[in-house]
């Protein structure tokens, strides 16, 4: 399962603010399920609510009659770097020589340890693990009196991806790093009020219009005067993360103007163009993969049928019974329907192969369920190189792609045939409009390899087989 | 939206057997969310261990340790009589002069209030306000001291509803009333394992095989010599709960050797053969209507499309902002795919409606999401009569259906066009071996209207208006 | 450390009556720490609130809140019978047939196992091990519908120690058994506000005037009518509990007119008179001791000092370190002022000993204080029997004095010189016009040794070696 | 009521270094009751565990646990700076580039408002609104690599109070400012193991000696290779706060090598010198007050009594109920024995008059028990002044001697006579070798008054009225 890094949304001018964070919280939940925040703002103070767990765990009544004022930001976490703890819940709040601020923060900062050596060695002290907080330390350590200044000035040092969120009591910006990493998008609803959000549907949840998108490189800042857009930083390629097309964002979101899930069922188009296979039905792993399932379907005319039923309660589950139940991990997640499968020749369709391990799983509950055939399709490329951008990604060794052929992964998980969709395939499904980063299937990290990233990560041997 | 009664699971002689229940509880969660619990026995003593919430809250580690013991009954519950409270939470564990036992009931007790009273007055206190608790104190009155003949006898007193399981410290009961309203099936695993559950999906997930459905009016006894069936009841019209079919079972058990699933494709099969339109797509109410959406598409030729994205985070959301939100309640479970339906007619299939409300809103979201047509499709007869049986029931009032025309719903959800499937039509699907209860459809209470029912549902107006 | 019962407050007629009752149990705290409790009523319904811990910790201003209504009772308890579980908490509420009603009870029926295997013969269940349960299921056995007397006939089938408080939707009643074993007192407040409690320190605290006791056998009905006076039993011996005098009671209430803490000031007189000592100072156990130690002094004009200090924060403390700390226990309670105490001839002053394991230590820290000479004085006589009458006790076997000689314990606490107070003293000193039960200490249990009492305690020797 | 400060304890080179804190924090728990805290370390990592409420509360045996390592220290706190929160809560622990460090802190800084803001110009960013950070971020800042020597420098900025302990992996540094504000003392146990707490006390109840107090300037630093004492500062003059013995040290503890009790013993026989009156029993306000009392009882000859009773159950009471209840919040609290006061002139002894307020009411309560007089004396001079070296103190208006005379206080809290001891009379009274702050009562605050304090006592009107 690929973790989901983190999820943003920020309100300027509403009467409701922190209601309406809340809210679009609740929208970007699948962004991220470890940690959830609120900062809001009066004008004078800043208040602040964050806890661990779900949205609806984290927030009631009370807690957001607190949070006063008309502008909120707010973050829902899955941890990149940084343990799971409370401290390191976003948005972070600091008091620093210019007042008081807070940010949220989506992606990953690559040359984090550099920074903070840097920050550490002028006499910085760090309260979290997150490399987030080193943005807060950047903008205190600059000696402008000049806000905005004194940001671009932090901006600069920074490598990697950054989608951000800042809000102070008399301001909200919103900005992205220059290579567009992470999505963010800035919408209105009633005169005078804008939101940002790492995702459109989170403006359809409270009846909000989504604007446009906020352009790699830009700062947009919203002030009592109106609303500034700021390009200061010198442009790069466009490089966004296609892992939001393939599996990230929610389908109902628009990217460039496109439905992520018109852009899925177009993937399973070209899956099915690619790897055609003789079958009797087309099922996929829910929810995610359904709009790739169904695009397979509907190319090659095999009927889509709903053959997993996924179960949502599924939350914590710490126990692993002794006693030997078999596939366990994933009967608590799936489970098929015999009657659908049984005697069938079946595409089971997942949107990726990550360790290999739940496809094993799958493929073998498939057929313990009767299926005469089990064949395997994937909507992206074989994952072959970790991510240094936002995503909670394995180590090199982990990535099943990096070092087995597709013949040893297609036994591997058992199946009767395995396709994975091309780059090549890929990159034709995804808008022409927007640059993508396609380092997790190619190895070319834009800005080249990060140097000081991840001791763990680094270690991973970095020259791999290919067959 | 239409609440789930309960689930009950049983484990009998399994040296794991209540981890075994919790995941079966698990599997089990859509029939009950408000508490859960599990009593399990060593042949001495019973532990116990209850709580409100969903069962991956109720339970950790620690407290699974403590229930100890080769033998376990489960319950998760959502509250067709007695509110919402730890007290009223089942198992339900007692004291009497024969011991202990403890029961898990899933089902309605129509003469509740008439029992309890005659029991009040031969000086029985109760301590819930469930009606399961009437059948202990029915147990602890009578003389006999065989277990099972002051059971049926017991028994014997009740009308209505009722699928039990007992659990003593030497055996396990498993029965269902001689109606067979709720469902109960056993299955097995390993040598001189039983299991039995509400659904077969509890099942698959601990690697179990289901052997049977428990007949109606059978009781099951579980004993360290074998397993022994009784069929003390004279001989009754078997009445299966309906709406298993249509809506409370997951799609991957087996009723009647019949996947759900299968079942409710047939239903949008029948529905589309009944209410064809013309139209571009068809989308379904994400999940419970998936299947007779499919089943619809597949008869009508018309493509199935996932127009409905439903959010699984919603859990409690306690707040209306003051701000107008259009559709509030249903966009925080719902969001459109714009792309897919903007400029298309839309057949959109839901699998009941109750009061409208939810059926407007979808209705309303569509449209917003441009739609030049929505068809609203039920894969179910109006629902006109309140259930009492086991299911949590709107008073008649409440039910649309029962004092509109199917024009006025039409003209109050907003939908171009509306089709209900005809009861003919679901008795065609549903399988000819079970003789089912369609009282909700058509008022032909199985033994008759209730006399001592609640009050609040008694003083409905049963006189109602059809056009 | 002896544990106190239970200790039951009422308040009958006055507009916040939940809350003078919550005051009131903050002044009967040193009677039960385990769990508190109340239920107060409109005149309608009942309401409850009830938790395990401190009176502070139970309740907060919203749970206050919810006690509508112009009348309550409440609970604080220690276990006498049945374990620490919030399903043990008192009050006690029930419906039956008569209705709802609420009981808070101090004391312990001795004939409770009988009447629990009677009424379990008759089919009832039992949801506590409480035995005041045991009074609710007599009472919804009755036949009669006028409630005064079902109680009454209910009462006379108890033995042993009863102080009741009884809340109805329209009335309150108050009660304490025909010998009078535990404390109940009457006041008032205001016009038409009648209040009730284990001890007058409850009226000052609410700023109510002490009435007078409840007699031995009295049933005090309050009602919208006024106040009625029952004495339906006949009469018995007055055995008040002499342990209320030497340790239970705080020294501020009032027991029979006098202050409980001028009749510790005389039982140390009198045991200065009965074992006098030639020392330099006298110290008390604090705080129990404090009055007795002062009257020692005063009698016996040796100057009275603050040896020991005692923490009040000692709470729940768990850990017992492995590394060997001296006399751990009683260290965490008390300290010694070594400044008082080096070099001089000590009397310390306790008011009973009942393993004398506690003694044992502070004797030793007093000598590692730098003490010439320790002199023990108990201001009551050897306490050789276990109560029935509702106070924790030890078993026999735990009772140091059942089956040592005063010498015996004087070397194993390691005091130079051990005085008891005599029975004869104790009896000089409480006063006359109240009748005491002195069983503790001459095993004279009134209306004989219960036969059915708690197993673990039947079986401890009868037969005592007394030197 | 005044408030405690906090109070300290530290132990090094022990296998269960953590547990004996934990204990010696039990023992500190009357100087602070809003939070508590232990960092541990095994030489390597902290291990840290805070939170808010009393030791007890915060502490459990799985906390306790995981507080590896044999050296720890420990924190309670009352805050004096910052507000009540977990956040607050100390030890703090950080990283900066010399590794991880804690710190424990008893004391208040007097130039921390300039020191913040100096270290916030330079970038450095707050977590806490403690002064205590400041000293971690002034450490940060040092360029040396030599812990000793960064910590030293970072003091020397330092003014005020500040009794401090250090904790880094290797080793453990305990220090008072070189005035000596606030209390300090170093004691064994064992060979090898080393003690430091705010109070003897705390070595007592874990078994441990009193070595010696740690000298006013005096850096102790216990490393694996021996205790080592550095003497960095220039020297001052020694000012210890002169309440530690009127009221703040636990009577057991020792100071000066005197215990505390015998100093107030001495405080209340120079009160009965300085203040005689004829009259039939002397009381205390327990339990600060006793020793006090009893000195005045010894010397004037007038029987000691126990006229109030303390409940010590108190905790925290919310309500305070619309119907009036005379002197409600210190009936809470204290209680009047009636039988002693009734008709008696009574000397009742306090250790110091803050607001007057609750003086005033428990002279009520004792006239209210029918006290014939009622002569109000005080362990200590009038309190004119606020504290500004670790002491929650009111603001100059709200202490009632800054701006009345003693008959006009006299008449507030309604006693017959009121005698306060004379700043002579005190310093008389208090160990000749410890150079005492009693600029409370005089105004002359050590060093001069503070310039950049809280502004809140800044704003307090510093020209008085006396009479």
């Amino acid at each position: 399962m690929i973790k989901e890094s983190c999820g943003i949304m920020g309100v300027f001018n509403h009467p409701e603010a922190a209601k309406l964070v809340y809210l679009g919280l609740y929208a970007l939940q699948h962004r991220g399920q470890e940690s959830a925040g609120i900062v809001s703002t009066d004008g004078e103070h800043l208040y602040t609510h964050k806890g661990l767990g779900l949205v609806s765990d984290v927030f009631d009544e009370s807690s957001l009659e607190k949070l006063k004022g008309h502008s909120a930001i707010g973050h829902v976490r899955y941890s990149t770097t940084g343990s799971t703890s409370l401290e390191n819940a976003q948005p972070i709040v600091s008091k620093y020589k210019g007042g008081t601020l807070a940010i949220a923060h989506n992606g990953n900062i690559t040359n984090s340890s550099l920074l903070r050596q840097e920050l550490e060695g002028r006499g910085s002290i760090f309260q979290t693990t997150t490399d987030s907080e080193i943005v807060i330390h950047l903008i205190a350590q600059q000696s402008s009196n000049d806000f905005l200044e004194s940001l671009i000035t932090s901006l600069i040092r920074l490598k990697g991806a950054y989608s951000l969120l800042v809000l102070r009591p008399n301001r909200m910006l919103a900005l992205r790093d220059p290579s567009g990493f992470r999505p963010l998008c800035v919408g209105s609803k009633d005169k005078g009020t804008y939101l940002v959000a790492s995702e459109s549907c989170a403006f359809d949840i409270v009846d909000a219009q989504l604007l446009r998108e906020i352009k790699p490189g830009e700062i947009l800042e919203f002030t009592p005067d109106g609303v500034h857009s700021h390009h200061p930083f010198a442009d790069a390629i466009p490089t966004f993360c296609v892992f939001e097309f393939i599996y990230y964002a929610r389908p109902d979101s628009l990217v460039g103007a496109k439905s992520v899930h018109s852009i899925r069922i177009r993937l399973g188009k070209q899956l099915a163009i690619e790897h055609p296979v003789e079958a009797d039905l087309v099922i996929s792993v829910p929810d995610s993969s359904n709009a790739a399932a169904l695009g397979f379907a509907q190319q090659s005319g095999i009927p889509f049928e709903f053959g997993l039923i996924r179960s949502h309660y599924v939350g914590r589950t710490f126990i692993e019974p002794k006693q030997q139940i078999r596939d366990f991990g994933a009967r608590l997640k799936y489970n098929t329907v015999k009657s659908i499968i049984a005697g069938r020749r079946v595409v089971v369709v997942d949107d990726s192969i990550v360790r290999g391990t739940t496809s094993r799983k799958i493929v073998k509950m498939i057929r313990d369920a009767g299926a005469k055939e089990v064949h395997f399709r994937v909507s992206s490329p074989p994952w072959q190189y970790p991510c240094f951008f936002g995503i909670d990604t394995p180590t090199r060794e982990e990535l099943i792609a990096s070092s087995h052929s597709i013949e040893e992964i297609r036994k591997h998980i058992g199946a009767d045939s395995l396709g994975y969709l091309s780059l090549e395939g890929l990159k034709k499904v995804v808008p022409r409009t927007i640059g993508c980063c396609f380092a997790c299937f190619d190895g070319n990290y834009p800005g080249g390899r990060p140097q000081d990233f991840h001791k763990k990560i680094l270690e991973m041997p970095f020259s791999i087989k290919k067959t």
